[in-house]
């Protein structure tokens, strides 16, 4: 006896990521309407948000709900790396048992940075092998990366997102007015992404960062002249147009060459180690400028490119070094990394500004020649920081 | 500014479920080589087995891994459906970190019954976002139904399957000779998901149960004569192509009309409240007895197919009724269901022997009629078994 049953199908997925200006002003339905599959008389929504956008937007957020006539519950987490665990998964699972959602006409809404999305993003994705929900990021970080993908997962361990899914919201929506009440700190953590974005495939994306990139940081993206204005849109939205790009065809990552990696080949690993010290966009932007050198050594990058590469992180006040960037931490972030990437390092190299390469042979004394580089550079902009504070 | 982004794409799913026998034996390759994506000189796995299992099968599991020179590290889990919980998947999570799995070529091995398989699918899926796995069914109720679709899943707040993914084995393999080892009840257990395929979409499979069950049950379907060989290869094929059948078109569960939630109704209810009393195929069956009954009320079923149904139930010593079903808890659980189901019932009903169809307007008075007939006719086979034994 001897059968065999082979079977093939496949799972559709459309999800939509939209702009939408004044998200809690009651006029404004997108945020009562989004994710919902038909209108129904009474709205019930079960809202999880970061505790500390409650304080920042909670009194708004419950007039507009309030406005609508929903009935709603909200759920205030605690956010932060360390407490993105398995266990504030379990908190947001109890809060939909004991709201009693109606599984296919309630979509669960995420208020907050990347962390609050990854945690309500792995939970809807489990509860009941999957449940409905609606991101509204309130970072930049959220706006142009965490917000826009399918991942969802939590630490565990001591690892990073160790455990996770892919499962995308169904609607995503952008209000960059919420960037108005972040600190420079976590504004700048998005520019590293969005610098991400521009180094491997958008040389205009760099060139309007160039241009715009102190008045983008201190106008919070907000515009308050037409040319910013005009500025901050085309940089969210080509940041965001970008990653898109790299992600639909490769959504669930089987294709292990991935642009999008740049700048995370050996953050993952100073990130953690560093925690908390390092924003996952302070350690990705460290890793870009190690990788910027081994581009420089390798002839991919002129010196020229890579004084402009170098201004361009200054100007926009991100971190190019740390003092765990030891060759002993980068050898042994590279060897996880090629674990992770199925035995080869497949690592992206920026070519010039605005596209990229893969290669598979870095070796240890490459890496020792760049970091050796990159601390006189850093040493560098620690004498002209000093000397612009003086 | 106002711009919107669709992502549109699709997740390929291929699997494989196929009938090996003698699956431990050392000349057979095939655990060796299932789910591995190419060969390698040096073979390692990491192997969940059911702790029940472990006791019988495991030395010679052992034998066969060094005999290929295997480097293996095996888990064994003490396994119930109270012990089926996020803790479980956490001590899997923990042996894999702990083993250093490559997550591409060196697929999870799962041996055991339903209840292992769904910890460990669980555990593979959400490990760095999923890692494929092998699954090996030990008892029947695994080998036709848990081994052949996509559902992973554990019990959460005291809710069943609350928390899951669909996230199915890259390869199953079903080997029947496991069965030899269950004892009748485990063994008639899976026999009830089986008569289900039979009652709602296979005539042909509930008259091989007719004519063979009694031998199937004391051979364990082993086949020790031609004849009873075939009958039982002809179940389990014929079980699982019409599963598969089912399964194919709607593995994400997209269409809420599923024939295969027949006998899945007022179940997952009375099974979770007599737990551990009851197994998941027996609470199974009472509810097909009953649905049974409503069919007959309904002029679907006639009195003779009906007697025809019972007398098979009873030759497979499956249980019709439980004193758990009263006409609260019935409706109660009905409403459950109907929750699940998007607000209508969608209550799969056998037509004659082997055709379903769904109704969506089933009344509390219909369930009482059938349920004080159940009660009669449960009472009737007591006192058959009661003159049987005396």
């Amino acid at each position: 006896m001897s059968r065999n049953w082979i079977v093939s199908t496949a799972l559709p997925v459309h999800y939509q990521v939209r702009m939408v200006d004044g998200l809690l002003d009651p006029d404004n339905r997108a945020l009562l309407e989004a994710g919902a599959t038909r209108r129904s008389d009474t709205i019930r929504r079960l809202i999880v948000i970061d505790a500390a956008v409650d304080r920042l937007y909670g009194v708004q957020l419950r007039h507009y709900l309030q406005h609508h006539g929903v009935k709603y519950q909200i759920l205030a987490l605690p956010i932060s790396e360390t407490l993105k665990t398995m266990d504030a998964v379990f908190t947001v699972v109890e809060a939909i048992n004991a709201f009693g959602l109606s599984r296919r006409h309630e979509p669960i809404i995420a208020i907050g940075g990347g962390v609050l999305m990854d945690i309500v993003g792995l939970a809807a994705s489990l509860y009941r092998r999957s449940t409905p929900y609606v991101r509204v990021p309130t970072t930049l970080i959220g706006l142009v990366d965490a917000g826009v993908g399918a991942k969802t997962g939590v630490n565990h361990a001591a690892h990073k997102n160790r455990l996770g899914t892919y499962f995308p919201a169904k609607d995503t929506l952008l209000d960059r007015g919420f960037l108005r009440t972040l600190d420079t700190r976590h504004l700048v953590n998005g520019l590293a992404e969005i610098l991400k974005i521009a180094l491997i495939k958008d040389r205009t994306l760099f060139e309007l960062l160039e241009r715009h990139g102190t008045t983008l940081i201190d106008e919070r993206l907000q515009g308050t002249t037409p040319e910013s204005d005009e500025a901050a849109t085309q940089v969210i939205e080509r940041a965001i147009t970008g990653m898109i790009e790299e992600l639909e065809f490769n959504l669930w990552e089987h294709k292990l060459e991935r642009v999008v990696d740049y700048g995370h080949t050996f953050s993952p690993t100073v990130e953690m180690l560093a925690l908390p010290e390092l924003l996952h966009g302070e350690a990705v932007n460290i890793d870009m400028a190690l990788t910027t050198l081994l581009s420089v050594q390798r002839g991919l990058i002129s010196v020229e490119e890579r004084d402009r590469i170098f201004a361009l992180m200054r100007k926009l006040e991100l971190p190019v070094y740390h003092r765990l960037c030891e060759p002993a931490v980068l050898e042994e972030a590279l060897a996880d990394t090629v674990r992770h990437r199925d035995g080869l390092q497949r690592l992206p190299l920026a070519m010039g500004i605005g596209s990229a390469c893969f290669v598979n042979d870095v070796q240890p004394s490459e890496l020792r020649a760049a970091l050796a580089t990159l601390k006189e550079m850093d040493g560098g902009s620690e004498s002209l920081r000093e000397a612009a504070h003086a």
